[in-house]
């Protein structure tokens, strides 16, 4: 069974990327993968979501402003950034958001539906 | 050609929303689809990135804190986030973030990529 993440009580910050794949897309999956088992290991780290249809969303979840900073400067992920703006996407948009309320509902809870 | 939403310049707010869907999933499409277009036409609406693999994710942009409020409370929107629960969704979570900054990458754009 899919299971979303659930993130700790906000306040926290989520990075929003969205993303529309230019034809050579060569590669791409193994780094998307790679990279993705790369930010699991970063500090701060709480979770990501992710998505493709006509566009692409990943969502991933983080405890502060400086984690973001720390994995978008890492050397690996620099690496994987570069050759995406050279040959897989067709544009792509980052925003850094931090989540100010948050709410989860799951049909098998008990609670079912939690705001905070 | 698939285009991503450009939004104005931070801050603005994002709805980030994330779903499994349940096993009956009658009437899903079109309802996901007319509330698409009801958002649209809201005050405050910016924009909106939608995409289905296991989980769904949808986010929507808003002007203001008050517009998501307005826009959570209008009546054919609560009709649809009843059903949702009693029928269309496994699981969900929305998250309702303030962004802070963002970066806009297009291969054909002669400045390429704009940070703000």
């Amino acid at each position: 069974m899919t299971i979303l993440y659930t993130t700790p009580a906000p306040p926290y910050y989520a990075v929003i990327f969205t993303s529309v794949l230019a034809k050579n897309v060569d590669g791409y999956i193994e780094m998307a993968e790679r990279m993705e088992a790369l930010a699991r290991k970063q500090a701060g780290f709480l979770g990501i979501d992710s998505a493709r249809s006509d566009v692409g969303i990943t969502v991933s979840y983080w405890q502060s402003l400086e984690d973001i900073d720390r994995w978008k400067a890492d050397a690996a992920h620099l690496v994987a950034q570069d050759q995406g703006r050279r040959q897989w996407y067709q544009s792509f948009a980052t925003r850094v958001a931090r989540v100010e309320r948050d709410n989860f509902f799951a049909l098998d809870d008990s609670a079912n539906s939690t705001d905070r």
